[in-house]
């Protein structure tokens, strides 16, 4: 055994979070759909062990448990997303590789089609899978939209380049570069025609807006809980058409009630439980999401009014995800000490955390969630900031 | 969107636990070495959020985070465990599957040798990484003890059967079935003669009792935080030799500082958190291993003074994971209104869960970190409900 010190290992029992503090407002657009509500802590705390949802299973298959009703749940959360089929697993990039491994063998193809936005883990899951990436252009700057019209280019390409049709094209929803929107039903009716997979990364976008498979005519869908849905996580979700379910979802050959490319029982525990008792909550948000975009829309605005600031990607905003590019504050952080970090000092001096620390060229924040005299009080602080250091405020 | 009545899935939002709830004792082998430290509690709730932890992520890799100090805290894992690098991954499994997939690339193997009482999801991980399993038997009925001698023959049929040398040898340290330990020094010494990676799966050892990787000749360990390193999980550990850990954690080879079979950073927020601030308690109770022996042989002993009780797997215990046979309990289930469910609705009457519900031929259950008047309550909660249904007691 090593001679480690117990006495210096206690620092990491005394870790703490500055956005935890009462008050302070956390703009982090990866966090704010996934901020647990207050009530659902005291499941957090009843579920804190890791087997927590597992103590009533009977069938030896966590989506087969009924106490906690974890299968009333996965069915409710597969209705809720216009999808067959619901799996857990730890992220959305494992959602992905999960189906990206299943057709590879299934289907035997060695490409994959995907939009230039998509998250790198996207890439990732391809690459590990073994597949080649054919990759749908986007604009560039100012916009980088995605062109979609190009994924039937992109499938052809795929298909000279290794002989056989891709074994999915995948879109992603809402990136997360530029929060820009993007209608999966011209790529869903390309993909219908073509018999190619058509897999929606809704990351970004189910959980927090109104988001149905079975409308847009999604073979799958992945998103995140931790992103999206209001769960301590990590937890991804893995939706699929009863069809796809039964080439993705294939059991193991030895252990036929286990599910081979999940490697059995996936994601339980807290994640799961912060999961369920966010869920009614979940449901109700996502009414709300017009009002969302309006908060995105005016905060833009109110942001654009300093010197040099300008919303990239598509406008106006159609989601809540911001990337601004912020010259004024990059020369600004050029003469000061702190260099690129005093943008996060000056912001936490007045109570707002979750712009990456160290930034100013580009930033990107997100009004999800934020009440008006919060978004209010982050207007204002950046206009503030921005008097501050001598740049102009319209 | 779906028709979903709010007021229906609010029942997601009050769920709960009888494993909770105060004084109740969970005898569950898989859950006893990863319950959540009381004074955890309250770094839960501070890292409730997914992205807690990547408040300050710098580099872009959650292993290189310094605050909270996450990049030390994997630097004293591995020292503590005798390895020299760790990542954390979803599952035990997860990091069995991420080794076997990177061999598979960098070697160009196509089987794996592993022990007959390995887990299901070691079978399962090694089929969807496209390998072939060759087993290594036990002595079946009573025992169940692995023959460690004949790795070598499974290794020598791997080659005979695929032609190459097996991507990696698998030994199971403390089995989930019977909880039997293994010594694996014989297998690491053979397998570093053959050139062969050695994996040794410390689900249920390491995090509860002493595991040096080094002192045991091993080139990869994985374990599990929510069965044995009081995280609430789920978190798994991958720990390996800096030799093995080029092979494994390679780059992608567009994202070049990701690594490609991690799919970017694993495991954050909670179970990462409380896998952190759980260390030192972990680091301390693996020093008391001797005494958590005891435990398990004492009540053994208590146990097997019930008709018909009999330990299986090696005697004495050298871990707390204890398999028995409960012929007696079998036969009042038979002829009991709750069939098989009589005997955990008994324990439950007297304040113990854990037992899987339904089962009374064979039982599995642990002794870990129980105090001794816990224990001395289990022993006569068995023996009373022995006496009540006509079974005898000696």
């Amino acid at each position: 055994m090593s001679n480690l010190d117990v006495g210096k290992l206690r620092r990491y029992a005394s870790i703490s979070r500055e956005a935890a503090r009462p008050g302070v407002i956390n703009l982090n657009p990866i966090q704010r759909g996934g901020l647990l509500p207050e009530e659902v802590q005291k499941i957090l705390i009843e579920f804190k062990d890791g087997y927590s949802i597992c103590d009533f299973c009977l069938k030896g298959r966590i989506d087969k448990i009924d106490k906690p009703p974890v299968s009333d749940f996965l069915s409710d959360l597969a209705s809720f997303l216009g999808m067959d089929v619901v799996r857990l697993v730890n992220r959305s990039r494992d959602a992905i590789f999960v189906i990206l491994m299943a057709l590879k063998k299934s289907r035997g193809g060695s490409a994959v089609v995907l939009d230039s936005n998509a998250h790198y883990s996207t890439y990732l899951a391809a690459e590990a899978a073994g597949l080649e990436v054919v990759e749908v252009p986007n604009s560039g700057y100012p916009e980088f939209k995605v062109d979609l019209g190009a994924y039937k280019d992109a499938i052809a390409e795929a298909e000279e380049r290794t002989g056989e049709p891709p074994v999915a094209a995948i879109l992603t929803h809402a990136d997360s570069h530029y929060g820009n929107l993007n209608d999966p039903r011209p790529v869903s009716e390309l993909c219908r025609k073509l018999g190619v997979p058509f897999i929606l990364n809704a990351a970004y976008t189910a959980g927090v807006m109104p988001v149905d498979g079975r409308e847009l005519g999604i073979d799958a869908l992945v998103s995140s809980g931790h992103k999206s849905w209001a769960s301590s996580g990590p937890i991804g979700i893995l939706a699929l058409t009863s069809e796809l379910a039964e080439e993705v979802l294939v059991p193991s050959s030895r252990f036929r009630d286990k599910e081979l490319f999940l490697l059995g029982c996936p994601v339980l525990g807290a994640p799961l439980a912060t999961l369920m008792a966010s869920f009614p909550y979940v449901v109700e948000r996502v009414r709300r999401w017009p009002e969302e975009v309006e908060k995105a829309r005016w905060l833009v605005a109110e942001l654009e009014r300093i010197e040099g600031t300008r919303q990239l990607g598509v406008r106006p905003k159609e989601h809540h995800l911001i990337c601004l590019e912020t010259p004024g504050f990059h020369e600004v952080a050029k003469r000061h000490k702190k260099k690129g970090f005093f943008l996060y000092r000056e912001l936490k001096a007045r109570g707002i955390v979750g712009i990456r620390p160290g930034l100013t060229r580009r930033i990107k924040l997100s009004t999800y969630g934020l009440s008006e005299e919060e978004l209010a009080r982050v207007a204002e602080a950046f206009q503030d900031i921005a008097r501050k250091y001598g740049l102009a405020v319209s």
